[in-house]
């Protein structure tokens, strides 16, 4: 088989370069003769480790110093459940603009601790298509407004940030962060799980802002209470080191290859090739506005679920892989995160093109 | 430098066959040309490792049909929270036998959701012993009762399973899971972090039995919701997919060695020669009662800060790593568990010897 390319939408791929010097050292790191996931998470090297690598983080995504970068377990499903525990007044409300499965699965954890109300931010119509995202007038009344920027399942990025005013942002940015700039002081709190565009599953990044820190309600879990979590240098309970370790070589990787603004344009580049493939060709559709489409998930079908199956076998064959599009969408998928190499996207295209010209 | 033995406490040693064998498919795992952790945990070949692994755990530990097998994210420090959450009643009382650090800090967690006594069962003077464990008249009034069989800090271990009648037990067995065989029927619910006999940190086992299934409180967040874990066969969010595969293969190499009763025995042997030397030195104390010592985490001390620190730091140059003991204890903790060979206990012992002649 010649190369494989995997357009997994996560667990996703892990740049090569990192997974290659993490093969090469998985028995011995450090010259210490043991794995790194052997070794204490409190011993002076893996500290190290851990300091770097927010250290990096905070580099390579332009985080300023009144934001604490946490490294935690439970993915951003457990965070659905950590951020009203850790936001969400007694008393308070909240509001969540949904615009997808995710930002709507968060809304109904975060029901579980209180009062949420909820906006679908996507027009009517033929499109998907995000409507307009001020809610200045509205926002002072809620402990915080939640929304998610790129919906993996449907393949919607929103590129504009919702105008709450002085009120607190927080953003699900699973599947796009570390994709493109963002100002940072824009948002109250930022979380990732980490396998589609950091690392590998099992770790959770959150970036909040140090005057969120603090106001957790008593049954909050410990392990998810942010103060607590801050206060150990997210080491309250043993990290998913080797998880951790992964997204620090990452973010080493990242800054190697000239930081988030040189990844920006990679992105651009890749989805810029596949979208203008798919508006010249009448075989696939997409069905994403244009000013949403996703820059990470590339959602596209031949309207036939006999043609899309047909398909997916055939690229897997190919050696293109994950292309089966969600089970609530159906049709095909291609989730292009920052590790996908250009040749991923060209290759993906000369296949739609030869199974077009076969099916036609 | 000579061949290294690794003491840590956890996250610990890892079987090498283990890692030799992860790091050979490290980039290409199942032919896929791509790594076990760029996959999907919904695809195919990942489930057939997720349920295989829970049929390997099953045979290896005898679990009977009865009991479910999770496989969470959160540590056993998130299972301090979930288990309240999952079985302790609104107006519910649970009951926390402890016996040093790990035990009271389950109870001080479990105190956040409700109403819980606690008794130290370890009896008073000079030796770490445990009382006596019938605990069948009071027991009934409990939602459940919580131990943990095996405390890493002081390395005392729980031999006799407490007696808690028809009432449930709970044990935190994150130390010494497959460890030695144990009769899984007396425990309603069995729970373990990975990062000391299963596997690398960041993954989390619970056993527990149909029964105490489906009762979790409103705001358990979902990823703790033993029922819904169980109905999306652990996987309502991303699984910690690379830890997971470790854990197959810790159960399969495990079974491959003669299973737990082989296990046992090798624990046994290494425990008992170290312990052996240490009854008939006066260089080196360990204060635990001879019933009560654990077979995975050996304490011992020269009874002098500086000489501890001494040995620490030369047993380190010579390839023994990780002596040193919690800073709650200070002095010397040998971890051996089931991946430490008998070879390293040796070489510890016969560092030992050296090191009480030069400086006695």
């Amino acid at each position: 088989m010649s190369k494989v390319f995997n357009f997994s939408a996560g667990p996703a791929m892990i740049p090569s370069a990192v997974l290659a010097q993490a093969q090469t050292e998985l028995l011995n790191w450090q010259n210490q003769h043991t794995s790194v996931m052997e070794v204490s998470h409190r011993g002076k090297l893996f500290m190290e480790l851990a300091t770097q690598s927010v250290n990096d983080l905070r580099q390579l995504y332009n985080i300023p110093d009144n934001y604490q970068i946490l490294f935690l377990q439970g993915g951003a499903r457990g965070q659905f459940a950590a951020i009203p525990m850790n936001l969400l007044k007694e008393k308070g409300k909240a509001l969540y603009l949904t615009s997808g499965h995710w930002s709507a699965t968060a809304a109904k954890e975060a029901r579980l601790f209180g009062e949420i109300d909820e906006i679908n931010i996507l027009e009517q119509g033929d499109e998907l298509k995000v409507s307009n995202l001020d809610f200045s007038d509205i926002a002072p009344q809620y402990d915080y407004v939640h929304y998610c920027p790129n919906e993996t399942i449907s393949g919607v990025e929103i590129f504009d940030i919702p105008n709450v005013g002085n009120a607190v942002l927080v953003a699900d940015m699973s599947s796009n962060i570390l994709s493109r700039e963002i100002d940072i002081s824009q948002f109250g709190l930022i979380y990732a799980g980490a396998q589609k565009n950091l690392g590998p599953a099992g770790i959770t990044i959150v970036i909040v802002r140090d005057d969120l820190i603090g106001h957790a309600r008593k049954t909050t879990p410990t392990i998810w209470n942010y103060e607590i979590q801050k206060n150990a240098d997210s080491m309250i309970n043993t990290p998913p080191t080797f998880a951790w370790y992964l997204c620090a070589l990452v973010f080493k990787h990242l800054l190697s290859q000239g930081g988030i603004k040189a990844m920006e344009k990679h992105n651009q580049n890749k989805a810029k090739l596949l979208y203008d493939y798919l508006d010249q060709t009448t075989f696939y559709h997409n069905t994403v506005a244009k000013q949403n489409r996703s820059l990470m998930n590339v959602t596209f079908t031949t309207g036939s679920d006999e043609l899309n199956a047909k398909f997916v076998t055939q690229a897997t064959a190919a050696g293109l892989h994950a292309l089966k599009g969600h089970k609530v969408l159906g049709g095909m998928r291609a989730s292009i995160y920052n590790a996908m190499p250009i040749e991923g996207v060209e290759a993906l295209i000369a296949f739609m093109q030869q199974f077009a010209a076969e099916n036609s």
